[in-house]
C-alpha cells in the first residue's frame, strides 16, 4: 500500500497512535482466544500486558494483535453495499515475554504514556516487586498489515443511484469526558494539567 | 457472575447491544488471525459477515468472537494499579456458514438493524444474486463469558492513598456525528428520520 505518498509503515504507526486497546489473538489448547488489552509501541515492538494471554505463551506460538479504529458507517442505497469506514492494523508474530528489568520499565513507560501521556512521570512508578509481578510481552512489528476504508459508499455510480434512498457516511467519534475523582481522594489533591487538558479532546 | 440481580446472560446481551464491531479470532494454517467485523444477534446466535474469515472455516474449527466496549481509564496513584473500565463479551464456538436463504435474510436483517436501526426496511434489500454472494456465519451464544470493570482505582485504601497524586476515572464516550451525504447524492433525497435522529446520540 502506498497512498498519497504515505507508506504502509507510516500508516501502521498512525493506526497504532490512534487506537488505545488491541485485541490479542492467541491459541490456547488448540482454540483461538481473543482478549482486549492496552498497548504501547516504539518503532520495533508492540508492548502488551500479558497477564491474560501469558499461559499460552510457553510454546512460543504465534499471536495476532489487531487494532481497529471505527470511523463511521457507510450507508449505501442497497443493504449489500453497506460497510464501515475504519482503520485497522494486524500484527503477526511470536510474543516474547520481557524479562530484563530495564526493557520492562521502558516498555511499561511506552504503554503508560500511550494510554495517558504525562502519567509515567506523575504517578508512582513500579517498585521492584511490582515490576517482577508484571508480565509484559513484546510483539515485533516486522510483520504487519494495515487496512483503511474511507469515503462514501460505492453504489453512487450504479443503477441503485436512481433510487430515492439517502446514502453517505454516519461518522463515529470517541472522546475523553470530564475526569471523575476517586470518591476517597482528598479534595486538596489537584487535577494535574495533563489529565485536565484531555477532557473534550478526541481519541484517534 | 450475578451482580445486582443481573445474570451473566443478561450482561452478555447488554454488551452485545452496546458494541458495534466484534473481533473474530480464527486459526488459519495453524496461526491465530483476528479480524474486526460488524455483527448482529438474537437470543441464540451471533451473526457475522464471513468474507474475511471464511477461508478458515472448512474444518469446522472453533472461533472466538470478542466484543469490547471501553468505558474509560482507571488512573491510580501507582502505575501498577492503572487499568481500564470496560465491558467485554467473549463467545466461543464453531461458526456455521448460513446456507438457508430465509435464515440468511433473517441474519442479515439482525446485523443491519443492530448496526443501523431502521435501515433494513429503508434501503434496498438483497437480491437473490447478492444473497448468494454474501457469506454469513452463525456463532452459537451457548458458550460465552462476560467481564466488566467499573468504578474508581483500587489503591484508595492502601499506603499510596497518602501520596499527593490525583486518582479517578477518565471516561471515554463514543457518539454518532452529523451524517455526511454522498457527494453524488441528489439534494432532493431527504435524510431519513432514523438516521437524522442518531446524530448526537451515544453508542453503547
Amino acid at each position: 500500500m502506498k497512498e498519497n505518498g504515505r507508506t504502509e509503515r507510516e500508516a501502521l504507526f498512525d493506526v497504532l497512535a490512534a487506537g488505545i486497546v488491541c485485541h490479542l489473538g492467541v491459541i490456547v489448547d488448540g482454540h483461538p482466544m481473543v482478549v482486549p488489552t492496552v498497548y504501547g509501541f516504539d518503532r520495533e515492538h508492540l508492548y502488551v500486558h500479558g497477564s491474560v494471554a501469558s499461559r499460552s505463551l510457553t510454546a512460543g506460538t504465534l499471536a495476532c494483535a489487531t487494532i481497529t479504529v471505527v470511523d463511521g458507517l457507510v450507508l449505501a442505497r442497497s443493504v449489500f453495499e453497506h460497510g464501515v469506514n475504519y482503520r485497522c492494523a494486524m500484527i503477526y508474530g511470536v510474543p516474547r515475554p520481557v524479562v530484563d528489568d530495564q526493557e520492562k520499565l521502558a516498555g511499561l513507560r511506552l504503554l503508560t504514556e500511550h494510554v495517558t501521556p504525562g502519567q509515567w512521570e506523575y504517578a508512582r512508578q513500579p517498585s521492584r516487586k511490582e515490576l517482577a509481578a508484571t508480565t509484559l510481552l513484546a510483539l515485533p512489528l516486522a510483520e504487519a498489515s494495515v487496512k483503511i476504508r474511507t469515503g462514501p459508499p460505492d453504489d453512487g455510480d450504479g443503477p441503485d443511484a436512481a433510487l430515492e434512498v439517502w446514502a453517505g457516511e454516519l461518522p463515529l467519534a470517541t472522546g475523553w469526558q470530564h475526569p471523575v475523582p476517586d470518591p476517597v481522594l482528598p479534595p486538596s489533591v489537584p487535577l494535574p494539567a495533563h489529565i485536565a487538558a484531555r477532557a473534550g479532546t478526541r481519541l484517534g
